[in-house]
């Protein structure tokens, strides 16, 4: 076994989920990770804990959603392993990213609605979502495996308490703005985050991070804003993406392609047309788009907006959370470009407060 | 697809498991299966039904197991999912039979203990207990894969209805018997099976099936009996197993081979040294042992008896069934032996009373 795997197992047990003794654990897999979940078998069963995994294939998913015929309810069942869980474990590990395209996009926007209260119990779980390097993701960032096993294990195997001491600085800029004002390539947008938190996403619950990231006000975000980036749905791609807010509701949208699925994201629930999370990408490892939204709004040259629900760890006592079955990021190049927080700069064409 | 895997799944929704809109659905298996469980989802879709798969990867539990340091406990998040399930289905499909291997036994049977509640629960719940071909079982099979593919279907796609009316006869036999009389080479055992129930095992439960089997009364085993096909457990084989009993109990064991093993099988806990089946393989379509015992105990010449815990189906109000963590069959050919039920010879020589 590649002993970058034992590493990132290591990582994951010890840094992300703090595992100990007695941890009820829930691993999420495609079995292309099958030697990570055998790494991080070894690391649970030193730490005393109890596995169980969870296979997650989407050419099963499609099957089952291309012919479904009845009601979609949140399966209890499913519901009760993850209430009982302790640490939830997600590796991506795609054996081909377009595996869910045929389905119709009402369709996953319906099973999206049900599923909510999963994400809503993972909220208070010591959770890790992280990536492990397959051919379909090696393609989906033109890359051959190789290359892209040292682009993926470089961005992981980082010191993370390092990152961590850096980013308060920016974590700390967040707890004490009230209001957000962006600016760049046909973008002009202000947001309040007054009362909520910046979170240093130091690789705890994101492997790799480097993020800090707060929750906008939901009714508090006015201007337009174009992502140059394009927002990753469900392996589908919708590009230039195209928002105009009006006192926190997006009222106009438009994208270069797949504006149909754009439409139906903003049109999932009432909360969907909000947003639930400004965040910064701080990780210099990440220098190139691969298309793998957990790898790309941590590059350091980009900001990201999410519709949809706010990450609850980021809304303070006196502040306010956008809530929706939904939370999709989107990302801003930031190459060229301005972050003020109450006035004060903190990232200016691709460079942080603390580089300037 | 291969067209059998659809029928096989079919044949699990419509027959084995009677799914119904709503009924919430645990699958176990390996990626080797995900063909069959893709066709799986497709059923379950098309019942308007909700699926969640357990990764079963020995390869992953093995990491787990020789690494343990810490206290075993039922899993409660594991044990409220299968409490939760309505139907579960597990498809066996290893990648490596021996991946166990170098598991210690009393580690094997320390972590079997804690598992039993998990098959307490599956026994009120309609489960289906199948089988996909990997090369691994067909390796251990002494056939290529294409081979043991027809071996598979053909043993799984019967018509399951004419089996049932079969084996209705003998399960009849089961219900009013009160004795029962075992002989054959290196054996003669006495039995009672007063008050338990004859189950006429006809691809519910099991799939493929083709067995009739009840529940010894726990102490009123006597006599000694010679397996001639080996035990499988955990990848194991225990060959030319003896077992002599007294009073249910058994109170000299020998095996030609892996006998320490065979010890602490028996050691796991009071129930280990009694019996809680006597089952007979009625499927004339599975005509060579291929050291599973899923297909091997359904063979037309053989039975089988199991330590361990009854079948809950198989105990009767007035009737008695073991206790015990484990469940293990251990097979007897009988082309050459007599099975007697209260004086009447049900089996002899290979025949079945309807076939004298």
């Amino acid at each position: 076994m590649d002993n970058r795997i034992k590493e990132h197992a290591g990582i994951i047990a010890d840094w992300s989920t703090e595992m100990k003794e007695d941890d009820k654990v829930v691993i999420l897999a495609h079995s292309e990770a099958e030697e990570l979940m055998i790494a991080l078998y070894e690391e649970i069963g030193k730490h005393g804990a109890h596995p169980t995994t969870l296979y997650s294939s989407n050419e099963a998913n499609r099957a089952y959603l291309k012919n479904f015929d009845g009601e979609f309810k949140t399966p209890k069942h499913t519901l009760t392993l993850f209430r009982e869980a302790d640490v939830v474990i997600s590796i991506k590990s795609d054996v081909n990213v377009k595996a869910m395209n045929d389905v119709p996009g009402e369709v996953l926007s319906e099973y999206s609605k049900v599923r909510k209260p999963l994400s809503d119990i993972l909220q208070d779980k010591r959770t890790c979502l992280t990536a492990f390097p397959t051919n379909a993701a090696a393609q989906l960032a033109d890359m051959s495996l190789a290359e892209y096993k040292d682009f993926v294990w470089n961005a992981i195997l980082r010191d993370w308490q390092d990152v961590h001491e850096k980013q308060e600085i920016l974590k700390k800029k967040m707890d004490e703005a009230e209001e957000v004002y962006i600016t760049g390539r046909e973008t002009e947008l202000t947001m309040s985050i007054k009362g909520n938190i910046g979170v240093n996403s130091d690789g705890k619950h994101n492997l790799p991070s480097g993020e800090v990231y707060t929750a906008p006000i939901p009714d508090r975000v006015d201007g337009h804003i174009l992502f140059d980036k394009p927002l990753i749905y469900m392996g589908r791609e919708i590009e230039d993406v195209k928002l105009k807010f009006e006192e926190g509701k997006v009222v106009k949208h438009s994208a270069g392609s797949n504006e149909e699925l754009l439409t139906n994201i903003l049109n999932t629930d009432e909360g969907s047309r909000k947003l639930g999370e400004l965040g910064i990408g701080t990780n210099r490892g990440i220098k190139i788009f691969t298309r793998n939204m957990l790898f790309d709004e941590k590059m350091g040259d980009t900001i990201h907006l999410a519709l949809g629900k706010a990450i609850k760890r980021s809304v303070g006592e006196d502040g306010e959370g956008n809530d929706s079955a939904i939370h999709m990021d989107i990302i801003k190049d930031m190459s060229k470009g301005r972050v003020e927080m109450d006035d004060e700069t903190v990232l200016e064409n691709g460079k942080f407060i603390w580089e300037m």
